[in-house]
């Protein structure tokens, strides 16, 4: 049968996570390899999630008066060596342009890995008073890490994000704009994704190369790992002073600025797929979803009264749907809207509609269900918003279910093993270390939690702060 | 006075039209020059610009069922040379990846001047059946070209741009594509921008590396020079010949596609500019204007009832506006809002005030008038459309002041030197190689109608159509 074809190609999510998220992101066409090694082709499906969530953030953006701007794509060598955490940080995985083919270059030029060099360099010729401050930019656009390893979505040579630099006039204006931008990242897996993030500071191992602190928003995926979804960087002066941004403050001095960046980037689309999927495919959040609701009639015509009573119903809500007339079977049609994560299947035939119903598929529960036609206009919107809902319960209990509080080393290896997913522990730096060179696992961050224990139980010196541990992407 | 402080410093356009241009690109911030020559940094009031642009042709694409995607930013050489026109065309301006600053790449990489050579090696895998066609595929991004001489927005090493790319089982099909992402285009010009832009085939010289057929719209700039501002491909199977892309067509026969390519570019802000632009500065055009009006408010405060009233009815309509109530002198405020562009200014002030009245401003034609402002609400949206008619009416007449049908090539001469703009001429191509060659003035567009000499005053052979000629950027 066609559905079985369809369906079986997907490895089984309990078999193989790494093979099941592979064959979803191809199978679901939301990308395709490059013939160059870790670059991928954002095909329609996975590139209008990246339209909504644009669209999301950008609307963020400007409502907290950020503006857009676009800097160039490539960044003199030179210029990029003035903050030298910032070039240790990148420089071994900075793809350089040297040659035009005909003429050599002078210099080399780094394509962007990250703007903060450009962005500082027009900063200081720019930032002149207190009253040019806050500058508040954001930019869309791809940005190239030479990595090594790579994986749809999660880690490639190349990604969409967007990355803001902001510019202020004291610490604590900085400081807020970090953590208001951490707090719209925070609400967006909330209200769009339905991801319950886990936001916080960064331990001094695992911040930005050139930040004074980074926060982060964490998802726990459903192999228990933990994916860094988005961060926000206070940088204090450190860009700042090597660039010579200086202005004169209310005091009419000179002064140092401060600044900060923030990006998020099409890593949050495996975000989505590692959250909801399951072994039948994507399951998209209603909000994000490109199609979210596919209309398979059943032995009617296109122009059945009934059929475009239902289509008036979803078009006067804004409901973005699909029909699917194609000849293909009706088991195909289904497993194929299934794999597209496509939040409500209306299966509209010619018995159902004889009393004037609809059967409707929940593609996140599997639920099955008859609705009168209408009531679809009142109905559908609720149900749209039932479904964000309970994907967002159930990653919540997930994330509940999944995270341990652990007070020794060998509970900490043990969880690892038997529940991996989010380990609190009372520690410090040190065995922040430990943990990382023996387990693998990484402080994803510091926790707003008062820690219960006065001696870390891996070093048995002093606990510094409550840390939340897990294996991460 | 402050008014004079900040006008005096653009060139006037009469005086030298190239340094008036680069001022009002500097002075009303819409961009800055990098430290990278060629290379420039889009500021918000720029960049605004381009998303209006970009909302309006997206719209548009969309429902024309085309998808966004995105492809990688990087092409491996070795593939670069499947299609050999195309090669020619793009080698000699192309920026090459060969490092990662620790190791060197086995092949070198170059940055994409334009994507066909990507969508057609990705198409040959994905198009097998008539039924898979079309594709219909578009992408937002920039591209590199290493050119010599540079101007922002008009000619720059790396700008922003959509390039749609389509694939057919036909070719009329791809042929009545390319024709209708060139009205597309057109329409933009008349419902956005008020630039009328004349359209047509390019001659065989001037067409695109790898093209069967290139169509453009023109733009008639205040210089009298002509601005290509976008341009559709029909590529037939020059493109699918050597990527290999075929197809079982309905005949069950196997048959290499047809396809098309399409773009538009940031060089439509550049047109804008020159199109519609003063010795004040920025004439803005009010469906693609950031902010639509000013409120200038005088000796009134922020919580003043009638300003509330103002903006209320401004809101109410969907008007982007702003009020300034910075500490700048009042002349400096006018004076910005000119040198920015903005279609309506509103002086708000006590005396107006008094009789419920308030002083409208019309930067295109700088006419002044009182409106009472119970009016507002209705006089408003209907003063913006009427500077939109306005302003296209007047390009268009521009255009036909500027348009000389010529019979000889003494007159060609003359009409080149005393009223620059477009000259037509009924002759063939040996004759515009040599009007290229002597006068600088090129091919446009092919026109569409019929020529009434029958032997070129040139070349004294046989005419093969009526072009339109003029120098261009």
């Amino acid at each position: 049968m066609d559905k079985d074809k369809l369906v079986k190609e997907i490895t089984a999510i309990d078999d193989d996570f790494s093979k099941w998220y592979s064959d979803i992101c191809v199978k679901a066409e939301l990308m395709a390899y490059s013939d160059l090694q870790g670059f991928i082709i954002y095909l329609p499906k996975g590139y209008a999630i990246w339209e909504r969530i644009k669209e999301y953030l950008d609307n963020e953006f400007k409502k907290t008066n950020h503006k857009n701007v676009y800097f160039p794509l490539l960044i003199p060598e030179g210029l990029f060596q003035k903050e030298k955490d910032h070039i240790k940080g990148f420089a071994p995985e900075a793809a350089m342009v040297t040659t035009t083919g005909v003429n050599d270059l002078s210099e080399r030029l780094i394509i962007r890995p990250t703007s903060e060099i450009l962005f500082s360099n027009f900063y200081k010729t720019k930032v002149k008073s207190y009253r040019d401050l806050p500058i508040l930019y954001n930019q869309w656009c791809s940005v190239l890490r030479w990595e090594k390893t790579t994986r749809p979505f999660l880690r490639g040579k190349e990604f969409l994000w967007q990355e803001g630099h902001t510019v202020h006039e004291s610490k604590e204006d900085a400081i807020s704009e970090t953590l208001r931008m951490l707090e719209i990242y925070n609400k967006m897996g909330k209200e769009l994704l339905a991801i319950p993030f886990i936001c916080g500071k960064k331990t001094e191992n695992e911040k930005f190369a050139g930040a004074v602190a980074t926060y982060s928003i964490e998802a726990l995926m459903k192999d228990g790992k933990a994916l860094q979804s988005g961060t926000s960087h206070y940088f204090g002066q450190n860009f700042s002073k090597p660039f010579d941004i200086k202005f004169t403050n209310k005091e009419n001095k000179l002064e140092y600025a401060y600044q900060t960046s923030w990006g998020a980037t099409t890593r949050l689309i495996g975000a989505i797929i590692m959250m909801h999927g399951d072994s039948d495919g994507l399951v998209l959040p209603p909000r994000i979803a490109p199609t979210q609701v596919a209309i398979i009639p059943v032995g009617i015509s296109e122009d059945d009264l009934n059929l475009l009573k239902i289509k008036n119903s979803l078009e006067k809500n804004n409901i973005r749907y699909m029909v699917d007339f194609s000849n293909k079977s009706m088991g195909y049609k289904f497993s194929e809207a299934e794999m597209n994560g496509i939040p409500i299947r209306i299966t509209a035939g010619k018995n159902e509609l004889k009393n004037n119903e609809v059967t409707i598929f929940k593609r996140n529960t599997r639920e099955k269900f008859l609705l009168k036609i209408d009531e679809l206009d009142k109905k559908i919107p609720e149900l749209l918003d039932t479904i964000h809902n309970e994907m967002y319960e159930k990653a919540k209990k997930f994330v509940t279910d999944h995270t341990t509080y652990v007070k020794t080393y060998d509970e900490f290896k043990e969880v690892l093993l038997k529940n991996p997913g989010y380990i609190k522990l009372d520690c410090n730096i040190e065995a922040e270390k430990i943990i990382k060179d023996s387990l693998g696992a990484t402080a994803r961050i510091i926790l707003d939690e008062k820690p219960e224990l006065k001696k870390c139980p891996i070093t048995g010196k002093k606990v510094d702060y409550r840390i939340l541990f897990a294996k991460a992407y």
